[in-house]
Order: C-alpha cells, then sequence, then structure tokens
C-alpha cells in the first residue's frame, strides 16, 4: 500500500514539476508578444498621425466642392460629413493605440515580472516541503522497520509498531494532500496568468470595436454621395440657378480680356463668393 | 438694349472665367490630397505587416494556453478564434491599403493631369470664340452706324438699316447662348472632378467598411473570453479531472529530486502531452 501512495505522490510532484517548468519556459514567448505590441503600437500611432493629417488635406478637397460657385456645394457637404466621421474614427484610433500601451503592454510587462517571482517562491517552497516531508517518512518508515526487527525478535511492542505504520501511512496520506495542493496551486497560478492576459485584452479589443463601431455611420454617407454624383453630366439645380440669377443681377462679374502672357485670370469680383 | 444684353455677356463670360481660375488654383489641394493619402497608404501597409508579426506572436500565447496540462485550454482555444478573426481583419486591412493606392491614389494622379489639359483647352477655345464673337459684333455695329448716318443723310436704307441691326441683335443672343453654355460647361467640368473624385472614393470606403466588418464577430468572443476568466481562483473540471486521473494512472509523471544549482527542471515525460 505504501508503495502506491508513494508513487502517487511522486507523480503529482512531477505533474507539479511539469507545470512549474512549462510557466518558466514560456517567458521568451511572453516577451515576443510584449515587444511585437510595441512594434505595432508605434504603427499604429504613426498611423493616427497620418491619418490625421490626410483628413486636414481631406477637408481642403471637400472645402473646394462647398465654396465652389454653385455647382458642388451638395457634394462638398456630403464629404466634409465624410470627413468629420473619419476624425471621429481618427480619434477612437488614438485611443485605442493609447489602450493598447497603458492597458496591455505596460501592465503586461509589470505582470512577466511578478510572474517569475512568483513560480519561482512556488517552486521553491514545494521542493523544500516535499524534501522535508520525504524525509520525515523515511525516518517514520525506518523507525518502523527497526519496531518491525525488534517485534520479529519476539518482543511486545505491537501497539507501538502499529501506532508507528499508522503514523508513517497518515504521513503519505499527508504529503497526497499537499502535494495536490501544491499542484493545484501551480494550475491555478498558470491560468491566473491567462485570466489576467484577457483581463488586459478586453479593453483593448473593446477599444477596437468602439473604434470600428463608427463605420456603421460611413454606409449612409457612401450611399449619399452615391446618390449626388450619379448624374455627373447634369447640374443640379443650384448650378442652373446661378446661370439664371447672373441675367437679372447687377452683373458683379465681367468679362476680362486675358494678357497675352499665360497666367491666371481672376475676375474682379471673384472674391465675393 | 444692345448695352444691357452685352453687360450680360461680360458677367457670363467674368463667371466662366472665375470657375476656370477656381479650378486652376484647385491643384495645390488636390495634390496635397494625393501627398497625404499616399503617406497614409505606406502607413497602413507598415501597419498591416506589424499586425501580422503581432499575430503571429500572439497565437503562441493562445497554443501557450492551449497545451497547458489541463487548465487553460478553454482559453487558448476562445484565444485562437480572437487571433483568427484579427488574422481576418489583417487580410482586409491589405486589401483596404491595396484599393486605396489603386483605386484612389494613383488613378487620381492621372486624372489631375488630365483634368489641367481639360481646363486649359476649355479656357483657350472660350477666350478665342468669344474674341471671334465680340469682333463679328463690333464689326456690325460700325456698319449698323455707317447705314444710321447714311440714313440721317436722307438715303432710303430704312430695309438695310432694319436688317444690319437684327444681325447685331441677334449676334448678342447667340454670343449669351454661347457663352451660358460655356459657362455651364465650366461648372459640369468643375462637379464632374468631385464626381470622379467620389468614384474613385467610394471602393475604398467600401473596403474599408468592410474591413471594420470583421469586428461585429469580436464581441462575442471579447464576452466568451470575460465568462472563461470570469473566476481566476477556481481550477475549471478539466483541470481538477488531470489531477484524479493522475491517481489511477500508470503514473506517467514522477518527481525529480531538483539539482542544486538553478535550472529549469522538466519532468522525464514532459513532452508527452
Amino acid at each position: 500500500m505504501e508503495a502506491v501512495i508513494d508513487k502517487e505522490c511522486s507523480a503529482l510532484g512531477g505533474l507539479f514539476q511539469t507545470v512549474i517548468a512549462d510557466m518558466k519556459s514560456s517567458y521568451p514567448i511572453w516577451e515576443d508578444f510584449i515587444s511585437k505590441a510595441g512594434k505595432l503600437q508605434s504603427q499604429l500611432r504613426a498611423t493616427a498621425v497620418a491619418v490625421a493629417v490626410f483628413l486636414d488635406a481631406f477637408q481642403k478637397v471637400a472645402d473646394l466642392a462647398t465654396n465652389s460657385r454653385g455647382g458642388t456645394r451638395d457634394i462638398g457637404s456630403a464629404l466634409t460629413r465624410m470627413c468629420m466621421r473619419h476624425r471621429s474614427i481618427e480619434a477612437k484610433l488614438k485611443q485605442f493605440s493609447m489602450g493598447f500601451l497603458e492597458c496591455l503592454i505596460n501592465p503586461l510587462q509589470e505582470q512577466v515580472e511578478d510572474w517569475k517571482r512568483g513560480v519561482n517562491t512556488l517552486d521553491k517552497d514545494h521542493a523544500k516541503e516535499y524534501k522535508r516531508a520525504r524525509q520525515e517518512i523515511k525516518k517514520k518508515s525506518s523507525d518502523t522497520l527497526k519496531l518491525q526487527k525488534k517485534a520479529k525478535k519476539g518482543r511486545d511492542i505491537q501497539p507501538q509498531l502499529n501506532s508507528a505504520m499508522q503514523d508513517v501511512s497518515d504521513k503519505y496520506i499527508l504529503l497526497e494532500e499537499t502535494e495536490k495542493q501544491a499542484l493545484r496551486k501551480a494550475l491555478i497560478e498558470e491560468r491566473q496568468r491567462f485570466c489576467c492576459f484577457v483581463a488586459m485584452l478586453r479593453p483593448v479589443v473593446d477599444e477596437e470595436i468602439s473604434m470600428l463601431g463608427e463605420v456603421t455611420h460611413l454606409q449612409a454617407i457612401s450611399d449619399d454621395l452615391k446618390a449626388l454624383t450619379s448624374d455627373p453630366h447634369k447640374l443640379p439645380p443650384a448650378s442652373e440657378q446661378v446661370i439664371m440669377d447672373l441675367k437679372g443681377s447687377d452683373y458683379g462679374w465681367s468679362y476680362q480680356t486675358p494678357p497675352s502672357s499665360p497666367s491666371h485670370t481672376i475676375s474682379r469680383k471673384s472674391s465675393m463668393c
């Protein structure tokens, strides 16, 4: 019976060691994750800047359409809405990129250091405890053997022997329970790592979802733009109105004979619109 | 009457010139847009690469959880799904970035060159036509004046005079119509630019919407991860099973006395799982 429980304790201790070894050998993977996440985060930050600069240029194109002499204001207004919606996406991208750094990358880096300390302590404590318990069992077992020898020599020490054998058996049961608890602790330590990782990851994914959620609004603007530009060869009523109005107006415009040298010709009231 | 129509024609010509001048002065804005879009596109391409590299590292973390000794397989499987969903987002990001270049940036660059040629032709043709029509009117007007002088001297040329005056009037009406058509053409040219721009922009926005549409799937995975990691201090049944199974197993594991020098301890069957 002791042989069985002895093997069981050794198996529990062996699995404990494997779980600990798994955790110890995982650091390069975590550190690689942190490094690649850091590189992606820099890229996202740079992208957010490029988006901001691009949207400034986009808004100028939209303004060009809005400030035209009547023919493209409707398009300009839709382009401005498209631009503004992308400003929201840009803001969310910035938040996402910051969250990536502050909620995941930085805390995870600190956490990995904690993990290293934690698992070393677990391992050391377990080895010490296991050794101590084993030595105690060894001592008790040799005590039992001595008593058994004495008993064979005919001395009446059965009660002592029974108690010593019970003692060994109890110590084994205690060791087995201790090993189970240690294994449970190691498995929980391992699981906690991933729980901790997920707890850091989820707010970042939430930011990502929120950023991409802005996109639902893009479809409506894209549809508007499609409708507005469906017939590029036809002037909208606003433009025809400009031509009509000109007839009855005080003639703010007048034709300027172009200079012989090629240069831009601006009518004298070109800034009035 | 001639004075009024003369002013109207001049106003139409003046507005035509302003619209043309607006278009000519808009090139820096379009070129700035193309340049900033190009920079954003490079950023997006670099980001797609960083995402791919990051996801490789992420998948290794997921594998770590999946290949553990029973305690975190459920989390590993959800992390793998999270990773795969992001692979789809990565693929869409690549498509989006390519579409940005091929559907918008490159064609717009070519288009701007076409626009330059087109508007110069419009301007030149209009100036030539306007000048020709004006000279013709001038000549007809001076003919009419001569006839009026002769008529004052008592010569009976009323039919000739009437016909000449009608001629001047017709020429003015023709010029006004021509100017209206030219103005309409210029306004359509301006509008077509934005219609063309929108036609190039929309497929890119569609790619963007499709990329961000992948995100709807992230929420469910994030919710799964939350549920799986809600109690980090409790082992899942799978892990308890590992401990139970060990008891009745052939003891694949055995405790290895740690060496005195600190190093990683791997149980002899650590690779069997």
